[in-house]
């Protein structure tokens, strides 16, 4: 029996890493002798950098540690290969190093980008005959690949973003004046992220009264009116708002203060946030206490309120990908299909690479409400399973214990 | 037996729900009749605005949400009464008020602006002959009040930066390339919060590299120099830098992006958050990658991930100070007491309540490392015991299930 090879890329998770365990532990028990960690992606593998998986991972606490770390454990990298037919050789060279390894399977955890990877290995070993097997395994809490219900990551970072909209929103509501609070949301091309902000709302909390995704154009003049109208209702308001949010012409809103000419103190133009600009905006023309939040990349590391059902799913895909890559599939990436909304079922399935890469999957336009400000219960129904259950964190003094390339 | 009346005041924490559980149940069992709550603190009760606690926490589960809500239940606000010399109406209105209500016991539950409140009302009330009992219940997540070993409130704040720094520096370190992740955490004039980043660090995690406190006056030249240094040797610096650090003349850092002239899009003066102006600066000077990360409002109340610890003695100084009321003080402050780090005990105790409102217990200097950018092991002594422990939040559906007013 050969080696397998496995790699994480793009922008992290908190939960890239159980995918990761699951690539390591499915490959082991189908035969793999050595499980090969990439550092730094694909890029790390073309400088020679790689680790024995089984030298770092010893024993089933060890896993569990690894199911509760962020980030990439192995690094990451956002380097997208050259097209083969320019330039040859540096897929002669990847090969070269896998079959040096002796590698039969490989695999690449990541999001559409990433995707390409696996695209262009997968019809670079096949039209050389190699026997090489390329298994995409899915990863982003953008949740915009195509080819999967939604994407491992996505149920984490809704969970934390729904959490901390709760407390929020109790925060918001804590002195007896007018308030807006306007909090950014990741998502720069599809709105997945701010519309599970939706979730807040229940039996113990009032919800936040707008959402604003990036696949509904925005209107700044009637964004001040409507909440102008909202501040008559309730005086303290809080907003969702996508860092992709821009206007009809195609204009990110974070880069209206730059328009105006704002710069900073070292003479670069302003990327004021999306929400300190909006913030600005309503302070300035309805007089109210206005402050913005920004989730920032706490939702990618968010790993001690992760979502049980999504590291589960996260595991479940990565060993889906060995044992397709061990029935002799390449060129493909696990996505899950949902059978049922409730009782919620999902079972994983393989796509051709060729219909997943490089695309983007956007909130449907039926899940946005008419006054594009809001998302609707299919939306709710979506979301809700993705963020079932816990995995309570292994506190150690107090912190989360965490496991790391030292 | 008389009634009890409880109020909360100032910026929330994500425990301060459990002083007012604590104030509430033990107030009960000594046998007050009606513990009302005031709305908005002071400002609220002068507006006759309250509610009839027993009415909204009906049973045991309803403590046990209170416990894990986050921000003021009753609201809060940032009043202070002027000077009973002067406005002596405002002091006879609230004491009508009380007598009203037939109150003998006032419980106020804040920091050290609300403990002036404390301070003026049991000064008048002596002058005036008032039977009512006037007993201040210490909260801040900034941990500066006088008084006290430590303030509730502060151990769960610390908790969250803690393991989201630990999070983030996982995240920092993704990439093969140079980065620096300059992270901005409250406290305007008192480190307290910035030096618990400092318990990230342990045999799963590489810790921060520098801690920049309001207590050292900050040179931007010297800091420079010292990152560029740093990544000589790291590719990957994360930097925990106080809200309030400023320079030797006095000068807030967010101030010193305004002084340059930077001005938002309508036209008013940037506050620049400190994190990101250190980041340009950085970024501008050293050619390095540079991103800044708030961790903002979700400081104060991300009772999700609060330190049972700091919950328990929360709902302690809750229940001290109506035993204190109940015993015949007035005028004074549940503190804490530490009597051992290891096994850490502490013990609650009162202090006069003129020796606490309007100071601010700031890091000794003793705690800070000879270069002032970073703390010594008795902070890490002093700090870690306050994290300890976790109280589990009461999920439902996904997501941790709270209590509010209606």
């Amino acid at each position: 029996m050969a080696n397998a090879i496995v790699g994480q890329s793009g922008g992290p998770t908190a939960v890239i890493n159980a995918s990761l365990a699951g690539v390591f532990e499915a490959a082991k028990s189908r035969g793999a002798k050595t499980v090969y960690g990439m550092r730094h992606g694909v890029q790390g593998l073309l400088k020679s950098q790689w680790v024995d998986l089984g030298e770092h991972l010893r024993d089933d606490l060890d896993i569990e540690l690894l199911k509760r770390t962020p980030s990439s454990f192995l690094g990451s990298c956002r380097y997208k290969l050259p097209d083969a037919a320019a330039q040859p050789e540096v897929y002669e060279e990847i090969l070269r190093i896998l079959d040096e390894l002796d590698v039969a399977w490989f695999f690449y955890i990541g999001g559409n980008d990433s995707m390409d990877t696996i695209y262009k290995l997968a019809d670079y070993g096949r039209s050389v005959g190699s026997a090489i097997r390329f298994i995409g395994v899915p990863k982003t809490i953008d949740n915009d690949l195509e080819g999967t219900d939604h994407t491992p990551g996505y149920g984490s970072a809704a969970k934390f973003i729904a959490t901390q909209m709760k407390e929020i929103i109790r925060d918001s509501l804590v002195y007896d004046m007018r308030s807006v609070t306007v909090v950014e949301i990741m998502g720069r091309n599809a709105g997945w992220l701010a519309a599970a902000s939706a979730l807040a709302k229940g039996p113990d909390c009032e919800g936040v009264d707008r959402i604003y995704l990036p696949e509904t154009p925005f209107d700044a003049e009637r964004f001040v009116e409507d909440v102008n109208d909202l501040q008559r209702r309730k005086s303290n308001v809080v907003l969702a708002v996508s860092e992709g949010v821009r206007t009809a012409d195609g204009r990110y809103v974070c880069e209206l203060g730059q328009a105006l000419g704002a710069a900073d103190a070292f003479g670069h133009k302003i990327l004021t946030g999306t929400a300190s600009y909006l913030a600005g905006l309503l302070a300035s023309r309805l007089g109210t206490k206005a402050r913005a939040i920004e989730l920032s990349t706490l939702q990618r590391c968010a790993s001690h309120t992760a979502s049980r059902t999504d590291i589960t799913e996260a595991y479940q895909v990565g060993g889906a990908a060995v044992k397709a890559a061990c029935e002799g599939h390449t060129g493909e990436m696990v996505g899950l299909s949902r059978l049922s909304d409730d009782p919620y079922q999902c079972v994983t399935v393989l796509n051709d690479i060729h219909r997943i890469a490089n695309r983007e999957k956007k909130v449907p336009a039926a899940w946005i409400t008419e006054d594009g400000a809001g998302v609707t219960d299919e939306l709710l129904r979506y979301a809700r399973p993705l963020i079932q259950a816990e995995l309570t964190p292994i506190s150690v003094n107090g912190l989360p214990r965490h496991i790391y390339l030292k």
